[in-house]
């Protein structure tokens, strides 16, 4: 795998955008591997992911962002562009629960999840033996009402003190405050165990019991100070039945939630996912 | 097929209730076909269904109810027998949509759905040419605000004059009231088209597209006074992206309707449901 | 709905081939509604689906293939040019089963399959009623093993009567020789009732009870001489249990065969289909 | 949860045998908590799954058998008593592979898999540091085409030390010989990265790439003598398009064969499979 670039761009739609786009790329010599766009007729917001090979190109990767300068001006667009080999520096966090955790740790481990994990934070102490044999540095900050304020400013301490981009909530199951949320703002992805907006709040899958849901579901957002009101990224759901009590539910959740959480990580570390307003494009992987 | 009888059971759960219908059963020579049970721990309730041949039965079909009373008085059954041969007698109500009604039609005239289609009542005229050449009796009921309440005695008159058992709402836009609904309570199947209880009321799909899900879904439930607070019999989920409008969730989601709604019609037809405050039991077909 | 151009276009990979189609568009003042492409690296081939709109498009829409004809020639491109207001002139071909064939039939009339349905071609008289209700013509030619090379020659004459350029097989049972095939080379959908490459051949439901499988399938591709190996359109599986006898597994899949027919034939009467060697690329709709 | 019996019954299908079953844990004083069964009419078999609670159950677990003898002899059954408390004695196998190890010593270690872990048989060594992390015993059995019948000895001898029951091939990448096999006869578990029986034998994502097939597959079955062909108990199927090369095909279907591996020894441990001839009934958990 040679390394590439990739440009997020999103602007407001009209003509030439991929025209002037596409002529940048070949006029350097680029060979694109992958483009794919998308129009917001109602918003009238075009965006578009466009992916190519570094070896080659008539420019120094530095450079890229500033010679595209004048058609991002001319186009007003918003310009992201990323290298896929300088993976994004990743920290999770986590409660008890091990199950997240423990499988993107896994798809870490063996290469599967292409990201510089920096460092594991949680509430609890029980997953520092693992992270010690993974040889992931474990911060264990528990917290207590009390010490909520005191607590969070020690998260973003250490997030920044390990210089991390992306922070992956593997069911760490304190809110976090608009503080964090802020300085990490589209850059926080939280796995919800409902299929949102259904069951909001606390204890989703009794929620479904009580309800008596023939599906269950669980959904993958960015983090907002609006509890659970955050751009989705990924849901998925699973048959249930009447046999089903509450922890069964659980049971069958957990492997959606796994699951899900990482496909939305996994499209965010591809530079995959746009963000406007409370939704995303997710442009297939 | 030889006929076959469906004795639908539900009582507080105790010992010896298995036992006791299978040597029922077994003591008239009966041939069991299909057992299935179900306990509900935390409301302590035992619902069963047991499907057997008639032929060879040691009793008159007339007389299963009655020789069944002791058993049924002695655990506090609520039982319900029916017969494979003595198919429901069903009316559908619809609006314009056609996609729902025709689907059924279709699974009716081949016979996939065993059921006696004694009306089709419509509030508006699209569907009767289909109807007469189906043979099925098309009852055109227009509404307005002012003559909803006539129109609705209307309803309750044809569904009554063609003996009706279960009515299916194929996408009838119209709310009934609580006559219509205790008139034929746990026996009005309704379509709504969301993932219930997510997107409850009017215009599901353009909620949908506003917080930007990355599923539609469709619920199959029991009609209560309560909107779309009914049991629920059935539901599927279908995956969308940011390429999805209004228009093309709306298209998507008429699949699915048409298939929650035929699988919820068809589990309701073979006595396979079951409901208990705002649940159901639904046995597998 | 403004009426859209759409350019399938394909050739050997290499640089500058979506600068050069932007150009081109962008030149004449022509808004991109989608593009898509993708590159197979092992083959080295591009494919790209560009849709743009007509109106304040600067060139008469006859004159469009004639225009990038130079384009084209520089890349040895394969161009197809398409119009959204000129729907595809369809014939379907049916045998006894009904439900692939009314499916389509609904969706056709509910103006969900935009297309121009010119006629409904049978070996069977049984679905004459209903086309003529619908008023589309119907075909019935009959077939023995004796007379199936008239009854092909006259099927062909009938196809090619009614000017049909794409031939939907709704579940028609009987095997097309390569005379039929070759004039409709990936022109002929066909949906066989299972997951292919498994279950080829015939009876496939039964051959799916025998192996006990847990999921049962469809296929959606187009007919070539080697019966079920033509290119793959689309699939989708169900699951099934033990319960399942031949007959409940053949319901079931009637199901799959409806949904997966009409998304293939879907895809082809939008664009979206590209065929090389025996693959397809199908762009999302 | 109070200590459970489950009872796994089959025998000729003949009137009388629920009865005879309900009636011997109801004369005991026993509470059913789950009960299901299945008949299959073609072959004329029946099979039953009971599960009760011990807990007031009039009997020591270890007369149940022989107290049952009579009615078992009766109808000619074949019998198998198990205690929820007993839990089951696994024995993993695995090569380089360490998705499907991982995920299954994931669910072990968080109590999900109800089993005893013995021993972990690798052809590799490369997961002995995270068993003895975890402080499972990991044998690891090198392999070569010369030493390959020393190696399934030491194979056995390795299982039998650890008085292994059930055996998980995850993703263990060598053919056992029928010593082996017939050695744990349906107690061998293996997953095959295809949904069978498509794409049988080696590198099948290369195989599904080369087809073109628009979904890929995991088979999770018992290991029989001929490959590929023994008895299936769950399968999975995932949606892929044009775009997946072989890699992506195999990183998806990685999750593919975790789950359904997962789901066939949860069913396994919970004895909820029965075999028949070529084919399982699984009942629902």
């Amino acid at each position: 795998m040679t390394p590439t670039a990739v440009m997020l761009l999103s602007c407001p739609d009209q003509q030439g955008i991929v025209a002037a786009t596409a002529a940048f790329i070949a006029a350097h010599d680029g060979n694109i591997l992958h483009a794919e766009q998308h129009v917001d007729p109602v918003e009238g917001v075009f965006f578009q992911r466009v992916e190519f090979e570094l070896d080659g190109f008539g420019m120094e990767r530095d450079r890229i962002a500033e010679e595209f300068a004048p058609i991002a001006e001319r186009f007003a667009m918003r310009v992201d562009v990323r290298f896929s080999d300088e993976p994004m520096r990743v920290g999770m966090m986590a409660s008890r629960h091990p199950h997240c955790l423990y499988d993107l740790l896994t798809r870490w481990r063996t290469g599967e999840l292409g990201c510089d994990l920096r460092v594991v934070v949680a509430n609890h102490p029980d997953h520092a033996d693992i992270c010690e044999h993974l040889g992931v540095p474990y911060v264990h900050l528990p917290v207590t009402p009390e010490t909520r304020s005191a607590q969070e400013a020690a998260v973003l301490a250490t997030l920044r003190a390990h210089d991390v981009e992306l922070v992956v909530l593997a069911r760490y199951m304190q809110i976090l405050s608009g503080d964090v949320v802020g300085a990490y703002r589209h850059r926080i992805i939280n796995i919800h165990h409902s299929f949102l907006p259904a069951f909001v709040g606390a204890n989703p899958y009794r929620q479904a019991h009580d309800r008596g849901v023939k599906l269950i579901g669980a959904t993958a957002h960015y983090a907002t100070e609006d509890l659970d009101e955050g751009p989705i990224i990924d849901q998925e759901t699973e048959r249930v039945t009447h046999r089903d009590d509450v922890a069964s539910l659980a049971r069958k959740g957990r492997d959606l939630e796994t699951t899900v959480l990482a496909r939305a990580v996994r499209a965010h570390l591809e530079h995959r996912v746009l963000v406007y307003g409370r939704k995303t494009v997710v442009f297939d992987g």
